[in-house]
């Protein structure tokens, strides 16, 4: 079995990501901690609050492990037969103070199976970023980073990666984007084993990397209080797309896994007011989710 | 048809309860938005917002008239060869400012169809209380109100529809209720046309009276901001239970329904942090809503 190993990466990826976030904002407390799974397997989860940058932030590890896997998870596969299986994943999120600071979130995974002898295996991950002010600049640097990554792998990476983001971080009774996108995969396994764990553990790191560069540009920029409303108003529409959306959610909450885990992703602070008039901060926004998508 | 009588009836309905809601709160502004369904149809959407005691609360009437109805809401009723449908109905709720008042829902809702030369209808509604602080008292006379408007049209409605209530308003990943419960009940036509008719009709309004005594008498208690903080909190279940199961919200989403509107109940403020220890709170809430189960 593989997922010795990748545990032992993806809990050092975690670490990391935890180190580099303390360091955005020095005033963090992290409140840790360690859980069992009913059918097997745990995790680590990590809530960060800060005071100055970092409102919440989760970092999440867990590996679990089981001999049942929803039908619903199977029936793209073909793994009828499936014996036991783990699935180990580290995902983060960071809200933060300032609405100039985008919110963003990474998620890696890695799935191992036997079905029968064989022994099947994928990985899946992504990162998107949902800005509630954002420039052109800012939207080419996050996808170059995220290009760049993907060239290194495979040319034709980035297209697919980059549309199935698009296509997945999509409010449909809203009509709207949730951010302006970023890669997402999924069952990857086309490369040889270690090119998919290398290209899955540098998209962790090309996250935290391009996220703490765009983090500490906008952090000393001042705010309004119309623009904070605006971030608590358009966090709205993020707690919308986790709980009626999010396969990760969904699939964690239906499988009984421990929900204040799976729901530490959450802001920390939503309004569905409109305490202002926000039309025309939300048709710029609206207007750089489209650009971002070309 | 008799759509369009229970329009008039259910319209009139709206506007007996803005009216109770304003007299609960005389800060209160109020904005209409009246739309139009793109299969037909359409409603009025009405948001109190309130500067002293009503935080948020929404009442909203819809009735929309289409060919086809999603498969999922026909399994049940063996409606195959359904021709036409009119769905009608007001639905309402109310976030207070002060903790120590409750939330509050209540929906009643007609429907009429023709499946071929035969014309079918049903009715469905109820109410639910949603409390932050609240004492035995208070849930026996929520309770009381509830079972005498039942007791008036059939001695076993109350045992089963308040059973429903409990059964529907319920978080399965937290195992927790939403409430102290209340009726619900669903595809309601065993009793005359009439009877039904007047059952809804009564329950909007025994909802109406009996919440605006809860209301008065916890309008004016004093409270903390810790316990304010609670109540933000709590509200986190509430989006977390429409989002995830509410299928009303579910259904008017999928089925392309005016999000803004469907959206309406969502609470002003939410938060999923805990700026302090809530678990005394906690327990003690819990613990009335098992007792109201009893």
């Amino acid at each position: 079995m593989r997922t010795k190993e990748i545990k032992k990466s993806f809990k050092k990826t975690q670490s990391e990501i935890i180190k580099k976030l303390i360091n955005l904002d020095t005033s963090c407390k992290i409140h840790d901690v360690i859980w069992k799974h009913k059918q097997g397997g745990g995790g680590k989860s990590c809530e960060i609050i800060g005071k100055k940058y970092i409102e919440k932030a989760a970092v999440n590890f867990s590996s679990i492990t089981g001999q049942h896997l929803p039908v619903s998870a199977l029936e793209k596969t073909g793994m009828k037969g499936l014996k036991s299986f783990n699935a180990t994943g580290v995902s983060v999120i960071v809200h933060p103070w300032n609405p100039k600071i985008p919110c963003s979130h990474m998620n890696i995974r890695f799935f191992e199976a036997s079905i029968g002898s064989k022994n099947v295996w994928w990985f899946g991950g992504g990162f998107d970023l949902t800005p509630y002010f954002i420039g052109k600049k800012d939207i080419l640097f996050w996808k170059n980073a995220a290009k760049a990554l993907c060239d290194r792998y495979n040319k034709s990476f980035y297209k697919e990666y980059s549309n199935t983001c698009n296509n997945y971080f999509y409010l449909p009774h809203r009509k709207e984007p949730r951010g302006i996108g970023g890669i997402f995969y999924d069952q990857l396994n086309r490369l040889d084993y270690t090119q998919c764990k290398d290209f899955s553990l540098e998209c962790a790191e090309i996250f935290i990397d391009s996220y703490s560069t765009l983090f500490n540009k906008k952090k000393l920029l001042k705010f309004t209080k119309k623009e904070r409303a605006f971030q608590l108003y358009r966090r709205g529409r993020y707690v919308e797309f986790n709980l009626l959306y999010d396969r990760g959610t969904l699939f964690g909450l239906q499988s009984g896994g421990r929900s204040e885990s799976i729901l530490m992703s959450m802001p920390p602070i939503v309004s569905w007011n409109k305490d202002y008039d926000f039309k025309h901060y939300e048709n710029k926004l609206l207007k750089m989710f489209e650009l971002a998508r070309k």
